[in-house]
């Protein structure tokens, strides 16, 4: 048994950890390690939009996508990504590579180059029928925290670190998530400033930038179920997932009266768009405080809790995971072009807000 | 708003509270207050036990139980006393007084004097055919914590306080317990030692004596829907009620596993024995993390939670309440005097074990 937060990352607490030293969980959990060398990860959410029903559009997507993935291949791409798709309550079909980076340097070299650069800068991106989006975030190493029900093949920002840990301390109680999250050692991770439109218009429909705030929140919580057995996708199926979509629903559809502005219950996809057996919801909080509460208070999230302790020590196949972060207002990129204004982030921005 | 914790018992933290000072709670409670002078206090719970079903045991319980009230009204007696009833599962039921005194030295010449002393030391509490006992618990203020979703006629300890605070900042997150105590500014309340067999043998049915340890902690959770509408009254019978008791039963039955020494779940009565329409769950935990992790992780009481959300800021009649509190070892009394070996603390205490 062992911490969560990695030798070289503790220091000395002026804030306490929620539970004692002598905790002990009810089951064992584990996180991702890096060598003390990562310092700060890069993820890149690169989105396509097409009205839904609309075949040609479909197609583009695509297209579009696939081109994205092909940019990926360049020197300094990324070390690992994934695709998904999600229908929009706005009547959009969305796809999303999601890419990770464990070298800020690489990425912003990538992103300048000349292929990717001009791309997403071409004006066709406005005027191709398709919208296009962009979302980066790039948490500090302290600032991030994974949580995983396995050990084997860890996915997302997993895939691109180190190791795993042994069965670690921090997990099983409200809280634990911050505790996972080494800045929560001297940091309250308080939200500063607010989500603003930096450029552009959302209800024009062109190109919008929009500025993130200190300690804006991202979760990626994840269930793969590709190599379930037959009881466990049934758990899965018909226990976990029906609770997990209200309540993902509930915070598609009402999360911006709670702090929560987007989430996106996304399903895995091939480069062929045909889903695959794995899902993550995909949540942007106001702070991760908010995050919290949401979380220890939504009936549909304690269901899913309540389900998952239950039959923690029992699960074979079935692998749920998570991975959270807090990032600085100056580490983070979200540009829409072409997207309908409730796209991503573009809904809770205000106009005329400073982000700091 | 102001602090749960009262300003003269505000110290310099070691440890933090679990939430940050912005925190805004989503509907209001309240708090006990009292006046600096107060100390300490004591919880006294006397007890009568009489075999299930035995119709003259029964009359007898409840002579005795009467008698103990009338040693309430000596000089030194209690500020406030409760009489509740509850069966256990070895085939007895069980009349309490619960008393409540806000000087320990009061308590103590009460106890002392000669009509009190003798009663409970005769040997004919040994032969009369009927089991007692007592168990004292004193903590001192800043080791017990109070929460109302009212405001008036506080009940249990709120009796002897003085008044009622201003809405208070920590509840309505797991973990607001801990942070209502003026103790955990500092120390982290763990359990220290083992409860145990001081004196005598449960199985011998004489007089036996356990020993707490230092941080036992003990909850009383109430209810009150002697006002309620015709509505209130639905929801907490039809809907509250039932769930409760599955959780309280499963504490009762299955709470030595996970540190529940004891639970309780209690039916004020009137001195004629009948029910009146307020009832309690009295749990005796080995720590308060131990009835954190229930309280935060177990399906039944998550649902009470939810419910409890849900309709908090439209209760008008029906009163929920608890009181929370750890006590050291030298600050805690159980004697049971012809009682079957699993009533009480009896049943998990160590023969052999030290206190400390």
């Amino acid at each position: 048994m062992e911490s969560a937060i990695d030798t070289h990352l503790k220091c000395p607490r002026s804030l306490s950890r929620r539970v004692a030293a002598d905790y002990v969980p009810p089951f064992p959990m584990w996180v991702a390690r890096a060598d003390p060398s990562l310092k700060q990860v890069v993820m890149g959410h690169f989105g396509v939009q097409s009205k839904s029903g609309d075949g040609l559009a479909n197609a583009a997507s695509l297209d579009a996508l696939r081109h994205i993935v092909a940019t990926f291949q360049a020197t300094d791409g990324p070390g690992h990504f994934d695709l998904v798709d999600y229908a929009d309550t706005d009547g959009y079909d969305n796809r999303m590579a999601i890419a990770y980076w464990t070298d800020p340097a690489a990425f912003a070299r990538w992103q300048d180059a000349a292929p990717v650069r001009d791309w997403w800068q071409s004006d066709a991106r406005l005027s191709d029928g398709l919208g296009y989006f962009r979302e980066i975030l790039a948490p500090r190493v302290d600032q991030f925290e994974t949580l995983y029900a396995f050990r084997d093949a860890l996915p997302g920002v997993g895939a691109v670190m180190d190791r795993v840990s042994d069965e670690i301390e921090e997990h099983g109680y409200w809280g634990s998530m911050r505790d996972r999250m080494a800045a929560s050692q001297t940091d309250w991770l308080a939200a500063k400033g607010e989500l603003c439109v930096v450029a552009g218009d959302p209800q024009a429909r062109g190109r919008v930038v929009i500025g993130g705030h200190d300690n804006l929140c991202l979760i990626r919580s994840g269930q793969d179920w590709e190599e379930a057995g037959a009881e466990e996708r049934t758990l899965y199926l018909e226990e976990i997932e029906p609770t997990l979509r209200a309540g993902m629903d509930f915070l598609r559809d009402q999360g911006a009266s709670i702090g929560c502005y987007s989430n996106r219950y996304v399903r895995h996809i091939d480069l062929d768009g045909r889903p695959v057996d794995q899902s993550f919801d995909l949540g942007h909080w106001r702070s991760l405080d908010l995050l919290e509460r949401w979380a220890e208070s939504h009936p549909t999230h304690l269901r899913i809790f309540v389900t998952f302790f239950r039959v923690a020590t029992s699960l074979e196949k079935l692998r749920l995971y998570h991975e959270v972060l807090v990032v600085d207002a100056a580490d983070q990129y979200y540009e829409y072009i072409h997207c309908h204004p409730n796209s991503g982030l573009m809904r809770d921005a205000r106009i005329g807000a400073d982000a700091n």
